[in-house]
């Protein structure tokens, strides 16, 4: 037997079988996990390993290394998070979610860190020790939400688009502020003497750290796209590309010490179009499922570890500090949301509801982020009063408000995401008032929003796509797209019958075998009586329009052969209004 | 900035990057890789890289790690080709390939041993102190064909099945032989004295690690399909499972110091068939791409490295002894497959020609399997001489052999892969042959190879089944899913077409547009023409039949309800013919 030669590989394998299985476990039992989180019942499958670790060793189990936590289990389910991201209410509400973000993110350290640091001058509490900047040190790593452990709750509660996106987002974008803050408070606490030009360098920061996450990001991202105009010959590669040159973001991101998430996300979200087109119908599925078997199994193993790493002897426990850190978060959270949403509603027409803010604050959960950062710290006398303070909050907001939150969207009737696709009408005319707005502002000068969408678009159409797709073809607007996708969809049904080309295919025959087919998503968002309808109007309208003309496009009207005239009159028109 | 940090999977990322965009770079020009086997291209792209690093650092480029090799490269390419084995030409030749692969091995190990230690007798180049057990060791490391390298130049010269599999199979079974002997040799060298009884306990290892990778493989293949009858409802993670229950197979066969290669492809071939039937069709597509694509992936690897690997300060020149090296194995395994064949052909009808002969002989390319095993070897004092004389074989097969085989292929005008996919009637044909030579088998109680097949159908089909499967259900025959297959294509092809269910579809237009469909291989080995008339047959006739009777199958005959009744019926039969 020589179990030290494979080792490294064996125990890997195993513990994401182990994961893996688990997951198989808790869905053989289907009312489990509508009750419970799956986020919590693998904390929980933790708990039981990591007693089982400590009864037979009799010494704490391993504790979730925070280099194999940042460096190969937090990018697979960040890719997939950027990757599979609805880019039209995240662009929508980026102003929202930065605000939450930053400022938020920012309020939070600092309240839990002051008021924890008054807690602290209490002489009963015996914590006098504990420093300003230790506090502050400790908020920095617990404020911040857990895009791992927001996206496993919400995942399953279905709140509206909206709702989700600004939660989810902050916890995305959060990651820049934080990187910033405990990286600065870290190196204070090592530094004899603070002087105002580290703290004005440390505001400085913030913006290097995002925006740099973000150029790094995007440049791999078009180089991503780039390359995969070359793979026709070899499509069996071309899935490997996205996930290499994400990775390859991320970890660049990270060693310049920039925000690595911000990095992967803009790098997943700049090349999702482009690869799309290039590379091949099957290389696509590979990449959608490995992408979404890699993250789902990367979250699991997260929260085993985590609860692994709950057990063992690296806690001291201070009830009133313990009990007062739960207390501040939730605190300041909810009082960030309500001052920042007061801000927000004021200069907007579509306002975030009380019963939208209480989920905002209440779905602020912790996770495994705090818990790598804290086991990060410099050794110093009061560390194991942070681990203890930091599991505790974890395993608060993941338990009980993980558990709660779905009775309570329940309750309050927090509107729900809607079941259906917008339908073909919907989606036509939010089209149109999109290009109708983006006339409004340019004609009045106004360089909003939808301004900018038309702008970024035209300069994709005219420069990007020429560069990065390898058939550059007519744009196709959605609704065709989804007319290709009905009917694809069909296709496979009737084959599936034995029906095809063999006379008519009866109607009632088709619509009741509808639940084989494989496309699930467009399953559970329409119905068949929908889908057929759609299917109809677009097969005697749409399809035929496009194969005698190009699809309606804003910058390629029929008659508008060379897109530069229409630019010209523009700049024309704008600078009249001028 | 902060390299430390990040190292290791930034570095595994940018090789992976720097393999798979050489791999791009040959195939934008189309006549570069018809001529030169990309391994040959690969392995000069290392030693260009190799020497770059040699002329910037002043000192040897790092070899490539053993370790490494073995549980990490190796593995996926081993999977790629056990799982997408054909298995019936694979069984049908099991003997002649063992034959091969055991005794072949064996042959040409005692050979270049014992005459590398004749040339080393020669005072006059200076080898006395090698000793005869440090000879056979170096036998038992070259003699061995190497799949790698077998796989990538024979993928690409499309030779006849049967010689693919000959030379293939060999190359994959003669790991167990490989692995005992050189571990016996290396054991010997280490010991004082070696007695008698260590060398029948070395014969008897052969079968433990042989038919050991065999059970170990098998298992865990079986305990893989059984899984995935319970992912239903988490269809994600199900490719995970191929791959996590394969590569534990490995290792754990690495582990007992059985036949690492022999399991995984066991564990692969065992669990195929089951698992393709409870995994959902785009499950499947993510495990044959991501399969296809890691072995890519890893074959590129290895021969990059392989290509750094020989430049540096490793080796120890000497004239005869490289030169006598390559010229004895290209003469052993010539005498070997000439004598080897001579006995095979004697006892079967379908014998082995002479060119074919030549080709399985000029075919035994050596690979990275030579090499991570030289440089596995105790330190002593020769070390060097046989890193170079490895080195020198596998860079002449490789470069030599590798490049002049398809030349010489032309040439000899060996038969090749037929082009097109056997035929409906052929495949008819095939079936009731089988199955009628399985009859006569059991009437006459010659129990041969179709009596064998017959009866593991028949246990597969009662047992094995109905554990395995999800859904048991009537086994179809393969023309009806080569009948599903064609009909599914064709709904493709008429939804890409946008002619669905609104009248029938032109036969002109459709036979023009054929090329579109994503079927790679299908439209690769039969011609729209045929296809045709198969679907047309099919449809007419196949369909309907398998839609009120079950398929045909010699265990489930329509009127026959009652499987052990006919298992009796045969029983009593056999043993009257007793």
């Amino acid at each position: 037997l020589d179990y030290q030669h494979v080792q490294v590989p064996f125990e890997i394998t195993l513990w994401i079988m182990l994961a893996s299985l688990a997951k198989i476990g808790f869905h053989l039992y289907n009312k489990l996990p509508s009750v419970v989180p799956e986020s919590c019942l693998l904390i929980f499958v933790g708990l039981i390993m990591g007693g089982i670790i400590y009864g037979l060793n009799d010494r704490s189990p391993p504790v979730m290394d925070s280099d194999i936590f940042f460096l190969y289990l937090l990018p697979p389910i960040v890719l997939d998070a950027g990757y599979f991201m609805p880019s039209r209410p995240f662009f929508e509400n980026i102003g929202t979610i930065l605000l939450y973000a930053v400022v938020g993110t920012i309020w939070n350290v600092f309240g839990i860190g002051f008021s924890l640091y008054g807690i602290c001058q209490v002489k009963a509490f015996r914590l006098q020790d504990v420093s300003l900047l230790h506090n502050l040190l400790f908020g920095s790593l617990i404020a911040a939400v857990d895009p791992v452990a927001v996206l496993a709750v919400f995942e399953e509660i279905h709140v509206n688009e909206k709702l989700h996106i600004l939660v989810f987002g902050e916890s995305l974008l959060n990651d820049a502020v934080t990187v910033v803050l405990y990286k600065l408070f870290r190196s204070f606490c090592e530094m004899p003497t603070i002087k105002s030009t580290d703290v004005f360098a440390g505001v400085g920061k913030f913006f290097v750290v995002g925006l740099g996450g973000v150029l790094v990001g995007l440049s791999f991202g078009f180089t991503a796209a780039f390359t995969t105009r070359f793979t026709k010959d070899i499509r069996v590669i071309e899935p490997l590309f996205v996930f290499l040159y994400s990775y390859l973001s991320y970890l660049t991101a990270e060693m310049f010490h920039l925000s690595g998430i911000v990095a992967i996300i803009s790098c997943a979200m700049g090349m999702k179009r482009y690869v799309e087109a290039n590379i091949s119908l099957k290389s696509h599925t590979t990449v959608k499922y490995f992408m979404k078997m890699w993250s789902s199994v990367s979250d699991t193993l997260i929260f085993i570890f985590l609860g692994v790493s709950t057990i063992g002897e690296n806690h001291e426990w201070n009830w009133p500090y313990i009990c007062f850190t739960v207390i501040f978060c939730l605190i300041w959270r909810a009082l960030g949301v309500l001052v920042l949403t007061f801000f927000v509603n004021r200069f907007h027409v579509n306002t975030i509801t009380s019963k939208d803010q209480f989920i905002i604050a209440y779905g602020g959960l912790r996770g495994a982020i705090c818990f790598s950062l804290v086991f990060l710290l410099p050794d110093f006398h009061r560390k194991k009063l942070f681990i203890a303070a930091t599991t505790v909050v974890i395993l608060f907001t993941v338990f009980i408000q993980g558990m709660t939150i779905r009775p309570l969207v329940d309750l309050l009737a927090v509107k729900r995401k809607r079941e259906s696709a917008p339908t073909v009408g919907e989606q036509i005319h939010i089209r149109f008032l999109d290009h109708l707005l983006a006339g409004i502002e340019d004609i009045s000068g106004h360089w909003g929003q939808y301004y900018w969408k038309d702008k970024l678009e035209y300069f994709n159409s005219k420069y990007l796509q020429k560069i990065l797709l390898r058939e550059y073809d007519q744009p196709k607007s959605s609704i065709v797209l989804l007319y290709e996708k009905l009917e694809r969809k069909h296709a496979m049904e009737l084959a599936q019958a034995g029906q095809l080309g063999h006379g008519p295919a009866p109607p009632s025959f088709l619509s009741s075998d509808r639940t084989v087919i494989t496309d699930q998503k467009l399953e559970d968002t329409l119905n068949p009586a929908v889908l057929d309808n759609i299917q109809e109007i677009l097969a005697r309208n749409l399809y035929r329009i496009r194969r005698t003309g190009p699809a309606y496009n804003r910058h390629t009207l029929p008659g508008d052969s060379e897109p530069t005239e229409q630019a010209k009159e523009l700049l024309i028109l704008r600078h009249k209004s001028l």
